[in-house]
């Protein structure tokens, strides 16, 4: 009988208690070793002065997505603080929902590299890439 | 008699047109040629999983300072668009406010590179920075 | 009767002309539209303080790979510049022989983003990640 | 009576050991607590395509502006390791030759976060900015 927690479950957790996610309504979609899937829904919470997604809004969503990748991998009773990320935003867009999609790359003892992706997903199912991220994380003890 | 806008009024006039900030109660405190200072003030809506400010918030924080301290140096009719940016964070905090500050570095015809700076004040006014960010910017034709 | 070069040969003329890379050994290995793939071999002109290669020899590989790899997207009589790039490093290698594969992730008219891997090979053949890197280019008029 | 090794002759050191720096006949002027400033002078071994400074050249001497000033405030007995670096090129120049001025922006106990600004210096001594980079590095146990 394992009490062990999943993946998907440590990254529910976690996600749980981000009010800025909750705020803006991010939703965790898969969560396994070493890969996360979020979305985040369009609407006013989320634009620019063109009405497209924000900057902040795809850099946030690309940010928990490498971040929750490397929580996957991370010890037991660690949890992880993002050290940086570089992001490049490919396309503009407005509507649909956001995909993030969040893997590791490197899992160091210290350091753990990702990369994320963010795609556009209209109300057509039609898919377009908006941006790539690489980012460096640490581990630090889970303080709550 | 010039009817010139001027960089604050520039800054503002985008600002207000930015639903994510707007929701986030971001101010704009300060804006000259090449150089823009903006207030983030703590909350739910931009916390992390441990109460701290989220690096989302901080990111799009940071992506807006440098932006529209690009866009005061920009060509009248164009705004800015950001092609990518790199952010590192150096202290985790909460409460008080987060005071973001761009600055261009270099003002090209086709590419603006500026830095920003991110520092946290608590409720007695005491100042430690949290992140500093390089970013790359272009100019487009404003089409609102 | 096509007079088009080849993206082999365009890649191939412009390292020709590169001082740095001709000194450093490096060789082109193959050259198709979007994908560039070069060697670095190991010796005492690209070695750290630990006998390793050097982060600024792996550095300047990932750079012309991703820079290369965008030259085969560029319009003719264009060539391109390096923005900006960042680049991970993954594990500390020496002897053998580095890989620096580029790829193009987006071709705008004026903006290139590109990714490069860095491999390490060692006298048996055996493969192990050196570093990563995000890249953005722009195009210019060739001048010579 | 002080035997401790002078920040100074700490970098020279593991400068000394460093094939490639050798190799470009790169410079120490000056290594104080938290700033360190490198030369590199101009000739074939550092030249692009058009007779520039290679950016890999430049990278390189921004990795150990970096990397250097980081060193001199590690732990006696550490050295440090590069995780990753961004890097914007802001101008093309050949000739004269190349300052890499490296300062320590956070050092943490496990993370050091330095910048680096890169500056031509032309015959006649003009100054030109050249490139400027944010990085990353943790320390290690020195082994040699």
């Amino acid at each position: 009988m394992s009490t062990a927690i999943s993946a998907h479950e440590r990254v529910a957790l976690s996600l749980a208690r981000q009010g800025m996610m909750n705020h803006l309504d991010v939703r965790l979609l898969s969560a396994v070793a070493g890969r996360v899937e979020l979305a985040l829904p369009y609407g006013d919470k989320v634009t620019q002065q063109q009405g497209g997604f924000h900057g902040g809004a795809i850099g946030a969503l690309a940010d928990i997505a490498g971040g929750y990748a490397a929580l996957t991998v991370a010890p037991e009773g660690m949890e992880v603080l993002t050290i940086e990320y570089k992001i490049n935003f490919l396309n503009s867009l407005q509507g649909g929902e956001l995909r993030g999609i969040g893997q590791v790359l490197k899992a160091g003892k210290r350091v753990i590299v990702t990369t994320a992706e963010v795609l556009h997903i209209d109300a057509n199912g039609q898919q377009t890439p908006c941006a790539v991220m690489q980012q460096t994380l640490t581990t630090v003890p889970q303080t709550y």
